[in-house]
């Protein structure tokens, strides 16, 4: 307990390095990290966090930087997660750290990380909003989570900010493609950037037709549709001011203890399933695994068969431990 | 065992109604379908199985619809899973089978199904290949996965395939775009759809640099570039020869075998993780969850402790049944 509270007291400092060296832990599911977030739980939560989400090439990053230099200059200060659905031989969350890290990522009030997908343990969600409460208990004002929105984990992640955005671009298609991204039902707002492309007001118009369609009734927050031109840095002022609007909506009104709610109901669930997948899947059972595949393969075994012989295993081994 | 192998031999006549109905078990998990699983592992694996991913936009289900007008003149039966993304507010899953249905859907050699990743139980991609594997027992020739190629378990479901086809357009953005949403490593061909749009050389050439990039040697079967127009059907018979290409490659080589070991991989993890995840979940389970949510609200406890408690539970339960 000695460590915890000593490296409680580093994250407070608010120093890259120790705010590095704790998420890190995170990510290798480091057992001290558990006890730190245990620790650190009745603190969080002052951060406000905002999810950027959108279809590829949808300019998120450019939004994410853009704004974040604008809350610089309002004395704030930014944790941004990027959420990188990279394959092990890209190394592409790397390489979008160094791209940013030339134009924010210096200032001591940004504070820049990358998670990929990569590695098939899973719990990104969970890790993911771990890697906040680690920034947040280092008194950051604002959280960045981006991720591409369109799997199913990556929306999971957008759905633990307190205000989400979804960036969409002219070529984006038609609303039906939205919808069908599932993104309507995530988004607090909308944002088409490159917004002097041909096409951009069309879409707009049809993006708002299609929320107007939605079901709602006058207590319904309607996401509106905002413009703007990240690259050229406009527009970004106006996504801010509907940052605070909705930030002001929900904490005035019950949706703000709905949302917290949720995401606990969201976290524990991931915790409570990747402890258990990381208790199933220790050296006894990964080598029952290869020897199954061997089975299978030269046989007309089913999978099902052989995940019902590794479950025996594992519920023998909790009877036997006890 | 009477109503499997009545269920086996309805499955066989091929008729759509019986596989639809096969795929609903599937679907809800009723303990049937996995006794039906079991049955028919031995007789499947006939069907070849195509997946058809890339960015929302790319004209995925345009050149699944005409690959498979393609497949028809060539007498082939055809079977598509299409999985769609949805909100359960927008009911896209629906809407896509709609849009289908009118234009190929009716032939009787024409089997379509959409799979929402909506509910929150998981297990998608171990659906989607029971669910091939059903369509496999009823004698199709081809069975096409369609997904959005972005989220984690969408790529999983691709890598399913013996033949994934990446399709992107033009507007979907650079090479570093392509590797970000981790497209890259599970493409055996690309397809440029749209490429009579501006940039689609320019697109085409730098996807072509970087695959060049890829560790590759005399042995690898380097992903070629197709170009298409879906919309007018351009470009579909070469995609054609392209997946008939890929499979002689594969069926001559090693890789065929390490294909379907790494499939039976996922599936038998994703089995034994979704058994145990029910297995949590059960009613008791989930009241305690509501009550361990109110608590935290109203107090600083953290998640890690709720799922401490509740895995406690589980594994107390696994003892008192023995």
């Amino acid at each position: 307990m000695m460590n915890i509270q000593k490296l409680i007291d580093l994250l407070k400092s608010g120093k890259k390095k120790y705010i590095s060296r704790a998420i890190s832990l995170v990510e290798n599911e480091d057992p001290i990290a558990i006890e730190l977030l245990k620790n650190i739980h009745k603190t969080v939560g002052k951060a406000y966090r905002i999810g950027i989400t959108g279809p590829p090439g949808a300019g998120k990053s450019t939004i994410t930087n853009e704004l974040t230099k604008l809350l610089l200059q309002k004395n704030k200060s930014v944790g941004i997660i990027a959420i990188d659905p990279t394959s092990p031989f890209t190394g592409g969350a790397v390489l979008g750290d160094r791209i940013r890290m030339n134009e924010i990522g210096l200032n001591e009030n940004v504070f820049i990380r990358s998670m990929a997908t990569r590695g098939s343990l899973g719990g990104l969600s969970r890790k993911t909003i771990d890697a906040a409460d680690v920034i947040d208990s280092a008194n950051f004002d604002y959280i960045i989570f981006e991720t591409v929105g369109v799997g199913q984990s990556e929306l999971d992640i957008a759905k633990t900010a307190d205000t989400t955005l979804v960036a969409l671009v002219p070529e984006s298609g038609d609303s039906v493609q939205a919808m069908k991204a599932g993104l309507m039902e995530i988004a607090d707002f909308f944002v088409m950037n490159k917004s002097d492309r041909p096409g951009a007001d069309t879409a707009i118009l049809s993006l708002q037709t299609t929320l107007m369609l939605k079901d709602h009734d006058e207590n319904t927050y309607l996401p509106k549709v905002l413009k703007s031109v990240a690259s050229e840095g406009r527009g970004i002022e106006e996504i801010l001011e509907e940052v605070e609007a909705h930030r002001k909506y929900i904490e005035e009104s019950v949706v703000f203890t709905q949302r917290r709610k949720r995401i606990n109901k969201i976290r524990i669930k991931e915790i409570v399933e990747n402890f258990v997948s990381n208790d199933i899947w220790n050296d006894d059972r990964k080598e029952i695994l290869s020897k199954e595949l061997e089975l299978i393969t030269n046989s007309d075994l089913s999978p099902y068969q052989s995940a019902e012989r590794i479950i025996k295993h594992y519920k023998e081994d909790i009877l036997y431990n006890k």
